[in-house]
């Protein structure tokens, strides 16, 4: 593939960079460009070869056609009507964040809001920064492209084109209100399961050698997401209260429920229930 | 390495079957013999050629040398006694289970206890089955010895030499209380985090359809344990419930402080709770 776009890619971690390096290979993008907001990271991204140069977001804008926002998602809700404030007619503004209603909001009225799609894709892991940036990192996941109908056409199109062909994505569609309610329920709870997981261990097991000697991989799975960053995931659970509350509050149902039913020594009826997890099995087809 | 020694398997599934394949490789192992209980595991087993032979109990006996019980932790704590009372003063028999106090119990008065090793090889997958035994499951895993000092000199180094040599795994040594207390607070109590999990996802979740498109690789490693056999674990957290209670209250605490903090807008504070939690990472080394 060969081209002479431009993308613009503002906080080049581990989602912007990984997004620069697919870009690059594929031959989707021409050149990859980083924001310079004066942070180590950036001059990191350099390094590391994710992105071609560096500018200030003014000088920036008057070349790219593409700009990928890959900031935690608190910035992107102040920064994007700032930044569309400053677009020509041609530009298209994406952001790959994990909750989308507040964005919605905060873009509703904008005069260039059809620039502006609002996507994300479903990959990760639990490091962060330039240095976690992995090739192929969204290659056969899925991308979520939220409220289509509010972008432009053309601009839709092409951002298809970006995730399809740029990073062998398969897309979804879906509106930001059913995406936050979806996104708690599977992907923001995770979290919350993970990280409290180790904050139990942590607080019970004072014997640090015990943990990491007895460390299964079935243990070291379940708290993976625990060492995800703090700073992305807690404007994550913030921008998603609502959704998460009702989600939570299951999972503590369901935690209370087993308790009553060992307590009980209801251990047939646990077993029920623990049949209808393994369902989750055939559900996610491994 | 070249042994003459014959090992019986009682119960050719994910663990067993995975040592089977394990003393072969390496050589430890002259012969398997699976233990014939009518099961179509053990026919199965037969077929991938995880054992050589096939023996009911009693044949098996006169033959082996040493007697690996694979079996669900109810069936060990009935049988172990029986098994033993038919044993010659040559012969060994570990259990390789995930509970300990119940055995130790069982086992306490045996005139052959000094030929039982209580050990536990901290490896294993959410998959069950012959078909879902592994080659290399142990390698450079770690094995728990309970209560060494309750079995014979000679059973014990034969089994150190099985672990070390035949599996090329770790060794720690722990008394049975200690080992069931600190698997509830690091094993245990990731699977019942994950079965709750997927419970609550499938609950709050009606459209299949969405968790397969919107699971990433972060929520599928978090209920990846949710796929585990009802049927073994519902025995571990029944035997285990005492030390599983403890820790399973201080993990439905710790979501109901997170519920607590988003509520009150806390989110600093839960951004600590996160950090926290992030200490993990630097435990386990990875």
């Amino acid at each position: 593939m060969e081209s002479n776009r431009k993308v613009g890619i503002l906080g080049i971690g581990l989602i912007g960079g990984s997004m620069a390096l697919g870009l690059k290979k594929s031959g989707w993008a021409k050149e990859c460009i980083g924001i310079d907001t004066q942070r180590k990271n950036q001059q990191r991204a350099l390094e590391l070869g994710l992105i071609d140069r560096l500018l200030p977001m003014e000088k920036a804008l008057k070349e790219i056609d593409i700009l990928i926002l890959a900031t935690p998602v608190d910035n992107l809700v102040e920064q994007l009507p700032l930044i569309l404030n400053q677009f020509n007619e041609k530009q298209i503004v994406i952001e790959v964040g994990s909750t989308k209603s507040p964005i919605f909001e905060a873009l509703k009225d904008h005069p260039r809001r059809s620039q502006f799609v609002s996507t994300h894709p479903m990959a990760g892991t639990e490091f962060s920064g330039p240095d976690a940036a992995i090739e192929g990192l969204f290659t056969e996941k899925r991308c979520v492209i939220c409220d289509k109908e509010l972008s432009a056409d053309w601009a839709v199109k092409e951002l298809e084109n970006l995730y399809q062909d740029g990073l062998s994505m398969n897309l979804i569609y879906m509106d930001s209100v059913s995406h936050d309610m979806h996104t708690a329920y599977i992907s923001h709870i995770s979290h919350i399961c993970s990280f409290a997981l180790a904050n139990t261990v942590l607080e019970k097991e004072k014997d640090e050698k015990r943990i990491f000697e007895l460390a299964s991989t079935g243990f070291e799975s379940t708290v993976r997401l625990a060492k995800s960053s703090p700073e992305t995931w807690i404007q994550i659970f913030r921008q998603n209260q609502e959704n998460l509350m009702d989600v939570l509050d299951e999972y503590i149902n369901t935690l209370l429920k087993y308790k009553g039913l060992m307590l009980s020594d209801s251990y047939e009826k646990l077993k029920e229930e623990l049949s209808k997890a393994n369902d989750i099995g055939r559900i996610l087809k491994k």
